[in-house]
């Protein structure tokens, strides 16, 4: 936990955003794999983390504005949890870390919250993304499932973004160690990778070591020979000379903080020419995208950007053709970028994507385009001190994709298909890396990156 | 997945148990760990494994045992799911797979359910161990939230316990290979293990071999220093010389079998010889309980068994007195052994411990007791041929239970408690194997042990 001003601090601002009402944290639950008792590792709601700091399930906040009342509930150990989970502080010191004196047992917080809601105050809570929330609200309020996420506090949410959006130099810190922990894995990700080996193999040493390091995953790794696929998770498949392998993984700290790297290198250790050169396309795209950042610009003008140099670079393998301008406009870019530049990362790695992304990567008067691609861009909003976000340009080559354009004949005018065809099984390449935005431009997070040039990875292979 | 003989043989055999109505098989879901789409690794609930197969998620299957007809639920992927997870199998192939003809949309699932259910028919599901289980069954069915579990039918739960308690050959074969594995994993912690390093720096490589053999863990680690502490998971906390390091891990293969394996070593790699003495005695615990398992036994009496060697073997460290039997029938032993010394295991670590333990681990003629250590027992039926269990005996020196207990003067008859104080510090120590059941008697599974004597221990670590 940060000290405890921190979060005395954070829920006195959010309390003066908020009118009036009471304000609901709702603290995860462990969620069982395969039975109650054999449950998943425990991940608190970021949120939850960041106004309230206790890494426990079982636990709810409540802040009534309209009284200035802060109330924890959650429950001390019985004698049977210390045998089974050792012993542990008392509600009432984790109140004292937190800074809020009004402890209670977890089941009262039905009560109180009921009779406020009955009696018609307003209870602000957050958009559900399990159904433990769900669940929750439904008991506890009375509300329809279905409608749950429609019930969900704008006023709550605007606040929470207003507030989790900047950074803090504490928050900066754990996430300068979030990359250098990443780094290390996708070090030993380039030293590991060899022909023969299986894409889960590779891996699992980044996974360990993300734990060794006293976290765990950001996300599930995405280690793949089919880098085109833009989600995929790693496989037990065999990774062969001649193929690259994207490596997406990041590590979360202890504090439960996000990193989110990318790097794609050749399998063999060796790139082939035409993988060179696709490769130093994607690098400079993402130079610039980076070099771009600054307080003030519109990331989406820079995904615009990587859009127009992809299709510029594209231009010179002869797969596009006509004007680049009048191409990007056609979003003839989307065949081969479906996905956005970068996101938000903080505490999630799509940092408040619970919250909803209207709120966060976008504002009322520049709304999300909804068309493909564009849809997929999280982050389209100006770009302000203390944001940090992920710069992560990328080319897919997708069949699927590709033949059902081709069928429709789609901006033919632009894609050159029958150049294309010999492409259509490259794979895919993306280059990924964390950007914090300052007062006069921007910081690339990290103490250290892992190999990037052609040269660089190719050298640490070799190790 | 295996053949599809095997999985239309498993439904067959159940639909023969199971008098009338509908079985409603509810594949699990993606949890999301802070958002929505960023989930846990997916893990397929148990009994849908064993009786379809198919490791995906959102899919439902649904036995109509009066019109001799299956069902499964599931939706083909959009050219969006293509484009972020890869192309997949259509949800026909995964019905030739398993068997099963009719396949139908997801969402088809509530109607049909609803219109039986309405008419009065049956529906047998499982008890909810997740909260989407629980939301589902309400809003399929309406049953109140708090009711599900009251509601879940105990003929079918009877039924599939009187199948996946008897391993089948290739599922015997599966379990070996998660032995294996964790053998590996065991044999890493040990040559690993050093003073200075953490908990989780250890537990993290052993994870990550998990997660290379193309599994993950079976259940969170326990690697600690404080192995008194049942079910402590492995922590950010430096190991010091002349601590013992209790290590409870175990794989979980791709198939999703699990294994179960503890040893507990010194962490310079020598023991003390107060520490050698206390291993030697649970050793031997542990080879005169596996020794007793065969056929007819109640594993309950293995329990005792182990419970009156712990006795005797105290009563030679002058912590126990007066007559063993008395002690035993007094429950002394349990303020140093507080849980059960094994389980059944297989598709689920805890084997279908979600079905409700009563079934699964006693009879209606040998119902489980439920006062403090014996209700921690999980198995106390008689063991027949094709179980696979594990056997872990171990001691437990838990100060706030010692405390508690003296305070108490709880059974000083047979405890020495002047002399107890003494070793309230000792810590813990556990040892586990797994054995299988056979028609004369037992096997220990796994081609290759975990070293587990004290010379073979302290051998490894020198590496």
């Amino acid at each position: 936990m940060f000290s405890t001003e921190i979060y005395r601090q954070r829920r006195e601002r959010l309390q003066s955003k908020i009118k009036s009402g009471l304000i609901l944290f709702m603290g995860n639950e462990e969620v069982g794999m395969n039975f109650l008792h054999n449950a998943y590792k425990f991940r608190q709601d970021s949120s939850f983390l960041y106004y309230v700091g206790i890494d426990l399930p079982h636990l709810g906040v409540v802040i009534d504005i309209d009284n200035n009342k802060e109330t924890l509930f959650g429950n001390d150990l019985t004698i049977d949890d210390i045998v089974w989970t050792g012993p542990k502080d008392a509600m009432k010191d984790w109140g004292t870390k937190t800074g809020i004196q009004d402890i209670r047992k977890y089941d009262e917080i039905i009560s109180i919250l009921q009779s406020a809601y009955r009696s018609g105050r307003t209870v602000h809570f957050l958009p559900p993304y399990r159904e433990e929330h769900t669940l929750k609200l439904h008991e506890w309020l009375g509300i329809p499932p279905q409608v749950c996420a429609d019930k969900a506090s704008v006023e709550l949410i605007k606040a929470i973004v207003s507030m989790r959006s900047y950074k803090q130099p504490e928050e900066i810190e754990e996430m300068e160690k979030a990359v250098d922990i990443s780094t290390e894995m996708h070090e030993l990700f380039m030293k590991a990778l060899r022909p023969g080996k299986t894409e889960l193999e590779v891996a699992g040493l980044a996974e360990g070591l993300a734990v060794s390091a006293g976290g765990q995953l950001a996300y599930p790794a995405i280690l793949t020979v089919s880098g085109e696929t833009l989600h995929i998770h790693a496989r037990n498949i065999i990774m062969q000379s001649g193929q690259m392998a994207l490596c997406d993984i990041g590590a979360e700290t202890g504090m439960h903080y996000a990193g989110d790297l990318t790097r794609t290198a050749p399998v063999n250790g060796k790139f082939t020419n035409l993988q060179k050169d696709m490769y130093n396309m994607i690098l400079n795209i993402q130079l610039a995208a980076i070099d771009a950042c600054h307080p003030g610009i519109l990331y989406k003008d820079i995904h615009a950007l990587s859009g127009e140099m992809l299709l510029e670079g594209l231009k010179g393998f002869g797969i596009i053709k006509g004007d680049i301008k009048e191409a990007l406009a056609a979003d003839a870019h989307t065949l081969f970028f479906q996905c956005g530049l970068g996101h938000m990362i903080g505490l999630d790695v799509h940092d408040m994507e619970n919250l909803g992304e209207q709120y966060v990567g976008y504002t009322e008067d520049a709304p999300k385009k909804m068309n493909f691609g564009w849809k997929s861009l999280r982050l389209g909003r100006a770009l302000e001190p203390g944001f940090t976000i992920t710069v992560e340009p990328g080319i897919y080559f997708i069949p699927t994709l590709i033949d059902m354009w081709r069928s429709e004949n789609k901006l033919s005018d632009f894609i050159n298909y029958a150049e294309l065809e010999k492409f259509k099984n490259f794979g895919g390449i993306r280059i990924e890396d964390e950007v914090l935005i300052t007062e006069n431009g921007h910081r690339i997070l990290g103490n250290k990156m892992p190999p990037k040039t052609v040269a660089e990875m190719e050298a640490i292979q070799q190790h």
